[in-house]
């Protein structure tokens, strides 16, 4: 059991070290080579990790949103849905965020030619939908919506987040913390009228 | 001088066959033979229309954005400013804009590890948030709002642009153009509170 702990963890943290690099340089520059020079490691070792490239790169894309999944979950107070904070998690405003959003916006483009991608993107945009319908539904300050309401605002919260990410990741002296958090905010407040 | 008219116009359509490519393809498949063989043409031609894969990036790109801005500067009524019409008009509700956005979802990954690309981009977004604070200054059904109101108010209705297409693009099934609208139109209603 030690063995496939270690096996694992491992693994997660040479699929970090590839999210690092296309982070930096692009998808195209996240090669076994680079990835066992960063690591200290030889080629051969990334190579026992992985079966291929591309099983390399699926993990690289599960990292940076398992990553951002722990700090969502971070953001919740224990035992109470806080929707905002959810939100405002996601956001780009702290250097491990900006860097998923930059590993995300990778994979999105890659995926304009790769149907496996595009379908685990998909998966990643409704799993991050239906969590905020949850937290809308589970937040003690949103009341007074249905679930057709609440399924609207999620796709307009979520639409907000991934709009402001995308520019943020890359014009950060424009888009300050402040500027990431309001517009998510407000409409939170617009939504319920008497948010906290 | 039909010479030169004819120069623009030949490396405008290669451009535009680039930009393809790119759409279906990814930035990797534009290359200057993939181009050549799309038109018909060979590789020496290609290379006598753009002086390196630098230069036939930047005219690809760009050649998407003026794309765009025909049909944006159609979308409004001679004399006139329509802010919404506008906005609706950079979504990707037609294939044409699809491409688009594909086009630049490509090079907006790109753009994470090329500082000259990041730079176009920051202007592209900047660019277009100007044009709206004009539009909403100048649209006559849109009143009451001072210039910094209009500032936020254009921030706000580009990122829902930005965070719908993206995911419209990659989701046209989840994303039909009603769906597209409707954030755009509830936001600038709620703006001026009497949006015709």
């Amino acid at each position: 059991m030690p063995i496939t702990v270690d096996h694992e963890a491992r693994r997660a943290a040479l699929a970090r070290i590839a999210a690092d690099i296309i982070a930096a340089k692009g998808i195209e520059a996240a090669t076994v080579r680079a990835i066992a020079e960063a690591a200290g490691s030889s080629t051969k070792v990334v190579s026992h990790y992985f079966s291929d490239k591309r099983a390399l790169l699926m993990a690289t894309y599960r990292s940076a949103t398992e990553d951002a999944a722990a700090r969502s979950q971070a953001s919740q107070p224990r035992g109470q849905a806080d929707v905002a904070a959810y939100l405002l998690s996601l956001l780009p405003a702290s250097p491990p965020m900006v860097r998923n959003w930059k590993v995300w916006l990778a994979f999105w483009a890659y995926a304009t030619s790769d149907v496996e991608f595009a379908q685990e993107q998909r998966g990643q945009v409704l799993n991050t939908r239906a969590r905020v319908e949850d937290l809308l539904g589970g937040d003690p300050r949103v009341t007074g919506l249905d679930a057709d309401a609440r399924a609207r605002a999620a796709r307009d919260l979520l639409t907000l987040v991934i709009g402001v990410s995308l520019q943020a990741a890359f014009d950060p002296e424009d888009w300050a913390p402040s500027r990431q958090y309001r517009p998510i905010i407000e409409r939170i407040r617009a939504l319920v009228g008497h948010l906290s």
